[in-house]
């Protein structure tokens, strides 16, 4: 999360809040007035996003030093600082809700993630994300996910095939559909079959796909399912799953489960910056 | 919403979704293929994003045909279909996503937008926003608050004079600030102050601010506030305000509530594109 | 007007005179000549573009050592060395043009702004500039205007409700025209009006307008408007306002005055550059 | 002047003027309304900047009609209607300031430059501008300068070579300037050289020049040099040339004048536009 | 080979060869001339490159009508008319060189990518591109292969994983690498390993690698490789293999076989434009 | 070929190559692994390209070392180490192949055209490039031939008036042609005449051209042309001019000769890296 990949968002970022400066910051605090203030969590949680927050402040002024206490992928307790920056006290202030709007959502994701993972230890299930991110933030929420434990699936449409409910209505089967795909891809493509019925995984295996994702089967089915396969690809499970679902799911012998609410729906943890004086 | 001002981000989701097109539609799928698909309302709520959606799909293909049956600010209920498309299933299958990720984030604030609105019918105070939004989707954000009944505050620090706690620390006293303030900016901007007290609303009346904004004060201070101000400029209430609570501070004679959670934490509303064939 | 913000018309100004390098110095001057050149006053005048002249050197080479003797908003005479440039002769010759482009046009409306501010020494009216300014050059024009004492009206129209004679025609009268603009504009804008006599000007106070510019009244309807608002709200005088005028004006009790031609119509200083040797 | 070339800087002034609309328009007018007004001369000039203006309102709204009844390079009199516009109220105002902006400093070059023009009526000698500029404008006052009736000299320092004082400094002397210039430009590129006295013009016509300017020399002195060249190469005179001198320039033969102010310090020329009712 | 996807490379095209406009056609041919031409086949060749040239002249003037008379994958003879041109004789002059430098080149890559697949004509065997692109071609010259015949290998580094002789360098051993990149990656991406001799390959195959590049192995060992692989894999060969060795090869029971040189070193295809009168 | 002018087709050839990262390196190198590499000439030829190799790497990592040892215009031989680079294994092998894109085509540009100055030693005839480049990669090639010891045409459309076959048809008479362009081109700009025959030639000179070029004439022809121009004028031979016949044409006394194939048909020369350990 380096470098020049973060830069377009930050600069949007800044340009939506500061499209002429901070106003008040810049009529009523004088140019040289330095400061220190900390990043101070108001809850626990798990860490993503300081590449960003740091980047931020580094945008607005290169001067502003930004030391971190804790770092991505870690934990931290209700209390806890975070960071700590020094610098000019007016270029903190005008990037201090832009750090803190990056920080709150990404650690939110890594957070609910974290717990998902947690619900899976011990076993060999891993939490997968899905295309359902915030647009044009789709590469930060994918690394939150990783923060807090969790897998990226693929990252966009151009990346590997996965055939779905919609593309089977219009090709009409399956067994169609997937030898289309392997004639016309790239020969380091992996085709993935959406299935949602023991008939429709045997199609999609026999017909050369590499993965199959099984859509909002009951656990019987699952069961079924995976007795069939043996091993012979990867299955992943998709649909609504919950926290309390999951271990369950995990225990079929299931080698991915992916989770659409870890981007679509997310609660910001809160994360604040308070001044300590110069 | 229309046009150019939501180009960017829409250009920004499709290439971050589809940089190098979508192999599965494009390599299955025959050319020639034209579809009917809906968009379907999977639970109730408010309408917003129509314009974001429609826009995607004409980014994608212009020759996709794009009916509402519904549009922003309206009232939805599950099972109802919000619009019809009709054209190249290619071009449908490759907007869906990124349509649906707009639409359902914008339709979620709108939803829990309205609910605060509800809570507040009969009085006259008015929900606002705040900063606290998505990186990059600022403009959209406070378009889905509005479509959900509510006000927009200030869109960025380049608009208003907002004086907080932090700057306090720097300065030292309101009526210093508020001095301050009022000598440098444009004779056209108001200047808003933030007060924890009694105390603090006199002294920032006393200076000439346009507008104050009470941040997690009691009920008791609150009633103080609005008994002393009488009317002489609006004021605004702030810090973690509940469903619960907001009607009882409305009571009070309180002009603005703002609630940061309408944009910093949201559900996504459920809706999902079906293809009803040709 | 330091960093981000003056770059982009910086590069378009480079990419205008250089869009394929300076085809007589890079012929004509070996690649390692250093030189001493010195940035001249030909004329008295304010300062104004030192950043931007500054900057042009240093997007085009980092190397070149760009000492200012003279900073923005002070005075200087003719004869005056403004700056002394040390390091690749190329490089120099690169920026010349560009830089004294800026450098006199800027210095230009700091000098004529500093003639009607010297005009009002003494009072407490304060000289505005408008949106009369050049495309592209808004931000420099009025940093410029505020370098030669005076202060900067609205940026845009994004950031102020200034309802003006085209307006009223549209919607009939002030009082609705104000109450529209109250009602859905966000509680931090400010509401100006524009007015032609004391009647138009007691209604736009009695529907609530936070300020109310006089377009070209006579002195005597000035005084009778002056008397009446009894400084309940600041009054601008706008129109076409001469040196020999203002004064005048000004003692009326007039809070601001707009002056177009500080930036519609202007005379760049004359200022060139010498070289000195190495 | 058409299309995609002055899209950029027609955008920048657009972005300047409205970054997020124009909120008293938008606020206080309805949606519906639709407007006719007249783009009205207040002063007599020579006009230059209609497809500028008319792509300004393209821009903001396809559906304004905009009628010329004058065009770039014709001659308006006090009170001539110069465009008629019809459309969206909202859409007309947004634009109405940005267009003039245009308008009035286009004309107002190609007005000044018409005077130079009828001053030299009878000679072959031809006005030519400079580099100049404003900073971004540089292709809009080219052409203003053109629908005054004068002709463009070089557009930019990669164009052609134009050996000066500065230059010469460095090198040392002009036949050694030429010759490199010579050996290292492409075969199609004019080499000028700037001179002070006849020695050096006929120094830079023997070693190859291709055209030489006449800085800032008494009348004697050109006259002398028109004598020796005979015709061989053209003659440009530069320096602070006043309307009043630049007829007896022009009728010692001298093949182009080139004069800075045409660019550098100008006057607006008066144009408003005004409402008539739908 | 749409749309939006060519138009930035079309568009810096362009600024390449008209950076302010084509002054040779704009200053002696009249504004209103209308010109017929044809783009004239001088050698044979398969077609690659119709949309981009199209596009080129879509660009410049929307009224250019352009007709195609052969499309592209298409053989064409010497003496050929592969499109017709109908617009303004201006437009048509300044879209020339690009669009040919354009045709000329794709269909360069088409055509000796047609011979190459022309030599496994009967085989399984199919002829891959490698990422020995130009810089800013990649995808134009990709789709050029495949007009050829030819099918595409990975588009780019993120695509795929390839461990190559200098991965295995810095990791150690091939199983080692392969098991990193398969607990990494996504699971939709396929792992290929390059291989130099049959232990390699072994220790590819066993380690989970989906796919195998033989790097400049002799046939003997071709040989062994392919009987021990028993189809389990695709194979690939890579390095270089002329047209005259790639029959016996295919012979072996190769799946693919990548050709640097079709997008390396390539001839451009002669064509021409014509100018036939209005 | 430094800094700004080369950024932009560096970023697009990385975005092509790495749009999300090295998935392979990334995945199974260690974050802190340090590689020494070289750069290795695999045959013979001419460097050019260096600027851009070193700043492929400093836009991936400005930590990696790039160390030359050739330098742009240099000989070189198979085997010879071109350059020597330390620095992190990722960020080597992430600009590997991008960096090899460039530099093998723009050395094989210079070697070709290192063999046509070869075959002129002695003669006073230089060699230029023409408009026939890859499109986006102009620059680079037009100094890739200077490297290999050409001399560069006019770069684009803008630069020079050069009136071709198609332009004559259209216009009627070379003299009519030339006397537009004089009249309307800045006086700065030479006009250059395509011919075919003597009596073109005779017309062109006589109406002012200031080169002539001559289009695939018969030697016979090129003979009286040189005997009739006398040298007033440059001459420059066009047309499918091979190494074989180009000593023989130079003979007769021409300025210059175009070669097309230089940059529109190319063989990059043979170079790659080899990973050395750390």
């Amino acid at each position: 999360m380096k470098g020049k990949t973060i830069d377009p968002i930050i600069e949007a970022a800044l340009q939506e809040d500061l499209p002429q400066g901070d106003i008040t910051s810049e009529s009523i605090i004088p140019d040289g007035s330095r400061s220190r203030a900390i990043i101070l969590a108001k809850e626990d949680g798990i860490l993503a996003g300081m590449d960003v927050a740091s980047r931020v402040f580094e945008k607005i002024d290169p001067d502003v030093e930004f030391k971190r206490e804790k770092d991505d992928g870690q934990k931290f307790s209700k209390g806890e600082t975070l960071a700590e920056l020094e610098g000019s006290s007016i270029s903190i202030l005008k990037g201090e809700r832009t750090a803190l709007n990056f920080l709150q959502r990404m650690s939110g994701i890594a957070t609910t993630t974290g717990r998902f993972v947690e619900a899976l230890k011990g076993t060999r299930t891993k939490i997968l994300d899905t295309r359902k991110t915030t647009p044009g933030l789709r590469n930060l929420e994918k690394y939150a996910v990783k923060m807090g434990g969790g897998q990226n699936h693929r990252r966009n449409l151009s990346e590997m095939v996965l055939i779905k409910d919609n593309h089977l209505k219009l090709v009409g089967s399956i067994s169609e559909a997937v030898k289309r795909a392997k004639e016309r891809v790239a020969p380091g493509i992996k085709v993935e079959v959406e299935a949602t019925c023991l008939a429709e995984v045997q199609e999609a295996v026999r017909s050369g796909a590499d993965m199959v994702m099984l859509d909002n089967m009951s656990m019987g089915k699952m069961k079924e399912v995976v007795k069939w396969v043996e091993g012979r690809i990867p299955l992943e499970v998709s649909g609504s799953v919950t926290l309390s679902k999951i271990r369950e799911i995990a225990a079929l012998g299931i080698d991915f489960i992916s989770v659409g609410s870890l981007t679509h729906s997310y609660r910001s943890v809160d994360i604040s910056m308070e001044f300590m004086g110069e």
